[in-house]
């Protein structure tokens, strides 16, 4: 059934209007950010991050082998599945097991989290185990993917820690932390960390993967209305890479918590 | 990758022996219950149910229209569908969406909570208007079905009560609650609400769902091992039963503090 | 297309009258049954059971080797698979394969099928064999799963005997015989082993699967518009078990046959 | 499970030696043929044709409508699906629905019914109504696609008789029946009407589908392990030709026990 | 959308009208033919094969092993895949990759490939390696099968003779080479080689599948709107052995330019 | 079959030598292009691009109507689909329409097309129309989706300009063109439109997308095995926007030589 001829028009104002960039929050500023650590009791490693209204649920496993072509090399993998839940969003969407496959955009996103948190992994020191990274969106409002790569990370962390606590492993396989925001261009001016609804405004919408140390990972950057200069795309990554400033020494103290 | 191969076999030990039934829990005595309205803000009705660890986000959505068969007919219509995250247990399961295909226990269990909720839904009342109620199971630890459909029925109920307060509906069609627990045999003793590694001990395992009044609407007993006698399936009703009471008034407090 | 703008409208009613629960038949009462053994000559087990107008031929598989969670583990397996021709029913049903999957209720029929089958089948005894019962309904009046468990088990119970007459097992694993029936309310009353036309009028619907030793091994009932108390499921139960009796007698005198 | 680990090897030995082509059938006869109108109660039209140890149960549907593209065209529309029960052959092959789709052998052969039993009925005179042909094979000795173009033709002429009878048609829309038999070249000899064992065996493997009047329909010869040459081509087609005026006749026998 | 619908209404008559038998083409003249080898550098074998309009890559892919049935017997496969490009047709066709499923067109015609290529290889002097002929239609005017044929048994050929140059096979498996070409009946006239056009209104549609010594490997002769004599069956397999012999010698001009 | 059990290793080591950036390709120099438009006289618009040794056939195909979320919108819709034979690679890639699913790489690729050329028309202009873009790898040697683009979007032109020419539409609603290279760092040189090789070995890979007048439309930069810096992201773009000036001129060329 279409959106239209949903019940809950009235609700999706209501929570459009409680996500507005109004009271103090800048263009530089970022959404409020929770994150918690062992939320799945049963998860090797398991944090809820929540940014803003958007909620996701990344839980760690961490299994012996890996992938046909790695086998024998030495080396280890880290995967990522993506997810959400029908009623994360203010209109039902229908489950992909119901409709038997799994669409373009989680394909997109599930190997962008895959990516990113390979690039901090050392796979020699992981040896040959895969940890699956299952990013599950329990309540969406804009930037699911960057909130599941920087809460992705963290449970990737503790599920490793607990690797080295069992003595399975020497020390920990991830070189340094990676984490992720969103930013873009709304009505002329760089917004950081869109919101759902300045999302669907935004005339670019850029997503950045950095590193700890101020390596970039990934920088995807994407006219939706129009185009954009070399200097919108420095200055959003300029705001972008503060952003993730704020986001790295969170994921330490999640860290800390768990530990 | 099996089950044998992962690494968590330490863990799952560990969880195991939190869920004993130890300390003072009796045959007849259920496990820890809490149930949190409005959980999921994008939902009309919202309810994250706890039975001991059992975690299931019961989220309830308002359509208008009906399914063909129906149209024209005055009457509505009330679905579920369920789901589980792959680390909601304690070993990975893959994502039905990745197999591209709902399980046989999948549509089983889905079946179940919409025909529960059915029973005490005035479809006349209700309109041609479907509700779906999406239960996804963010931790399991047994009984996931039955917590489901007692979650759910309250989801639905404070979803039915938005379209009294907003003028769409005069009542709510709602006839009374419905809820549902399981009761088994173990190592000869009828007990209430198995958890996970009880019930995979169990002889007989039986779902019942009964309402407020006291109607049954459905009793399930399978024998997994061995067979059962008459008068053990009245002793498993009669300690079902009084369970279900507990669970009856639990979902008015909720429904009071959605109010 | 859909059943309304079908041809065939005359027919059903004509058929509808034909199974009408007139002439002599009580509530108590079972419609005419029939069980022919070796109807398909190319399965090693094969019985067509015919209850009133239903009629499902059921066909035993034995293979060497059990699924991977059994492997090596000294025991074997018996599982069943469900399907239904598309004009067994009154309106043509649109085959499984070309929709590409199984439906739920296909699902949950053939996993009741395995499970009571399994109940009364020694696996130590069978040993690392596979038993798959292929049970097809050639025209459906009703009762179809009821119909297949008690097909399924004769079919079961040949091909074991074939085992045990080529000197493969010493004796037949099977510890004793199961047979279902359905029992229901329709009209306020209780009435045994129900046909299409009343099934689908019943208020409460349930299926009894009970062994020869009397023990039960499932019991399923379902409200189907209201609810039912406890008197009632006694009473159900009562007439349930009488009515599974003859069946039982029947499988002996088939299993004498195909002897 | 593969075939070579099942345990009913002496089972297939046993009836291969049944089929054997011995005692009095020469090159040109076919095997023993019989055809049971009205098989299935539920259809419209519906014969079970039995050809040697070939059986096949031919449903007919008659619905209101036509596929999109003859939509207000005035004419009607023939179809045909097949489908094969799994242990319809002496080792058991897995449902097509199970798998989750249509293999190519099953597509061939649909098709091929589907365009014969097109050939020899006015469109025009059917009007916009599409009969659809369900043929399953119960069980399987060679010869099907053949067998269920000869009985489902006459499944056909049943339905539509049953049309012209309610005064729906004027005259039943099918020109002429149209019957269809196998040929082969097994050991350097043309054999009519192949069961499995000699068709595994067959140099050349052909089709011929012909109408009362002699009109050719379909001819497909395809050579398995050698060619052929056109003087084997004329010699198939001159025993066939034979073979199917026999089938012919039959076809015309089992409509009169119909009317 | 349907066709009907769409832009490229002009453009289709503009195509049919060059594809019209006019200027001296005779009812047994072939259309243009033009063979390119080596068209893919990527593929052991290629051959680009051009038949009036329509144009089909064939492509060889060698691999060692076999299919499991042929494990350990010493002998090899060959086997072939067909595809369409979404515009090859006049009107787009939809991928069969987004449809998810193969249809019955395309696995009735990759079948016919297959067969008719094993029909000359000889599979003990192949080994137990596995031949894969991808046949990709870039543009289809009819006869794509014929024109997979006669270009695939060359990109076959010219694959068997690298293993012959690497040493690998001492002499090519090939025992001769074998080709298609389609004929037909259009307004009662028996005309080789027919283009969609001429295709789209035969009354007969006939494929002849011929090895170079003469021997028929395939004969598939349909009814499209009316029946066929066997004066016509002659008739039509005269012209094809005619047209065959021309694509014959085709066949080793390119062979000879591969070398 | 795996890649290492395939005879055709030599021939991989082949191709891999001709590709080598070797005889005066200096880092930023692009590969030889070549751009053939109506390659496919059946559609509205096409385009065979050839970038060093890969081949993309773009085929454009103008539909009346939009997707259901535009319908009554009075604007256009412009989508991509990409696919690739399983012999355009040096091994063969089983097809998608085999595997029933289409991947995650093919998704995100095709997304990226339609992004991208969706960001240089005005829709309002185009009116309720779609266009498709079908854009299939015939040979692939590193830079397909860059390729598919700018042949795409003359493709699309060629299309456009005979709607204009049929005096459907007034003008072409194009406001410019769009093309697309990639760029990356190998070795810690920034090398320009890398080959399958480079960019296998490739630290950073990077893929810009430029309109005319100098917009950017896409930029996606991901570091493979090794993070990278905001001044190594700037040398990249630099080097890209250079190739796509080449690429740019090449576009007007094919367009001039299609009017």
């Amino acid at each position: 059934m279409s959106a239209s001829r949903s019940y809950n028009g009235g609700m999706v104002e209501a929570l459009k209007q409680q996500i507005f960039r109004s009271g103090g929050r800048g263009a530089g500023d970022a959404r409020p950010l929770k994150m918690t650590p062992g939320w799945a009791a049963t998860a090797e490693g398991s944090v809820l991050i929540e940014v803003g209204h958007t909620k996701v649920l990344c839980n760690a496993t961490v299994d012996n082998g890996v992938p046909g072509w790695l086998r024998n090399s030495g080396r280890g993998w880290v995967t990522a599945e993506y997810g959400m839940l029908p009623r994360a969003t203010l209109t039902r969407t229908a489950r992909e097991a119901e409709k038997g496959k799994i669409g373009g955009r989680t394909h997109e996103i599930q190997r962008l989290i895959g990516r990113s948190l390979r690039s901090v992994v050392d796979m020699k020191a992981l040896g040959e185990r895969t940890v699956t990274l299952d990013c599950d969106v329990l309540q969406a409002d804009g930037g699911t993917r960057t909130a599941a790569i920087t809460g992705a990370c963290v449970a990737l962390a503790i599920a490793l820690d607990k690797l080295v606590a069992a003595g399975t492993l020497k020390a920990s396989p991830i070189r340094e932390m990676v984490a992720a925001t969103s930013v873009g261009v709304v009505d002329g001016d760089v917004l950081l960390d869109l919101a759902y609804e300045e999302d669907s405004r935004a005339d670019v919408d850029m997503n950045v993967v950095m590193t700890a140390s101020g390596g970039l990972v990934e920088t995807q950057a994407t006219a939706e209305h129009d185009t954009y200069s070399r200097a919108q795309l420095n200055e959003m990554l300029d705001i972008a890479e503060k952003g993730i400033q704020v986001l790295l020494a969170a994921q330490l103290d999640c860290l800390k918590a768990a530990r």
